[in-house]
């Protein structure tokens, strides 16, 4: 059975819109909602509110309400039928993030066994047949077939194939001939 | 750069001493120390006695005070001049211990960076030229040069190259020619 390794924000969890409802909600800020979902807020928001915002990242229970993103759930556990599915995220950035993490991924996927989910800061370490990441930076260091899952920090990246969301992902490994 | 990964557990921290303390000070047995240096913990106590281990384990700051080690530090520091060093460890199964894990890493092995942490449940994940652990499950299920570190628990296995004292790993990776 072929592995096949997902990152976690951004892929299956919609961290990113989570953040962008503080910044429209909680922020002093004319930047709007297509802004928001076009640019990475590195390169959008002032200095300050980029403390502000890892701040709020490394917050116990920031991760523990993240909505999923569509279809994911669905999607995973018909990949889980054909593939051995890992999950491989980082947080030893934000170190309150653990047990969150850990626990919104029980919720939300709680066929996907403990034994299966890895925290690590440099995905180089993952020995995997595929990775569906939405960080080139993850891509790169990777050693097997790297996929890209578009978010707003990556749209123009063109050195990986690329998905835009779980129907696509379903597409390239349940339909494919 | 060859990377070496290891194991935290009875290899990096004495975890092993720490609960035979607890066996010896808090537990009404009469096990004596020497028995409970020559065998897992599994085999020695009663089931009650088990589940009581597993709810100290799992108390947040069990992990913060194991001591490191003999000669671990120095020896991991003067490996990671022609390493690259990972730690991976588990601790998915006591959600609690991924702060402390975290926090005593960084105590003790501050030269290891973030990035180069991992926690798992499976070692198979781990992509990796050598991974020191002491479980023969974690180097059986791992692609790379397994190496066996002694402990109570595996004091009868052969299948793997084995080091009884990080002097031993030192002379296996710094010494030979």
């Amino acid at each position: 059975m072929l592995r096949l390794t997902l990152d976690m924000d951004d892929v299956l969890a919609d961290t990113h819109e989570k953040l962008i409802n503080i910044v429209l909600n909680d922020f002093n800020t004319t930047l709007t909602l297509k802004q928001l979902q076009s640019s990475a807020l590195r390169d959008l928001l002032h200095p300050k509110q980029l403390t502000k915002i890892h701040r709020i990242i490394n917050e116990p229970g920031f991760f523990a309400d993240i909505p999923v993103k569509d279809d994911a759930i669905e999607t995973v556990y018909e990949l889980s039928k054909y593939y051995e599915i890992f999950v491989a995220t980082a947080c030893m950035e934000f170190p309150n993030s653990f047990r969150d993490k850990f626990d919104w991924l029980k919720k939300h996927f709680n066929f996907i066994p403990w034994t299966n989910i890895v925290f690590c800061g440099y995905k180089s370490i993952i020995n995997s047949d595929y990775l569906i990441d939405d960080h080139v930076r993850n891509l790169a260091a990777f050693k097997g077939e790297g996929i890209l899952f578009t978010a707003p920090h990556n749209l123009r990246e063109t050195s990986f194939k690329r998905v835009s969301s779980w129907k696509e992902v379903s597409e390239l490994f349940l339909h494919r001939s």
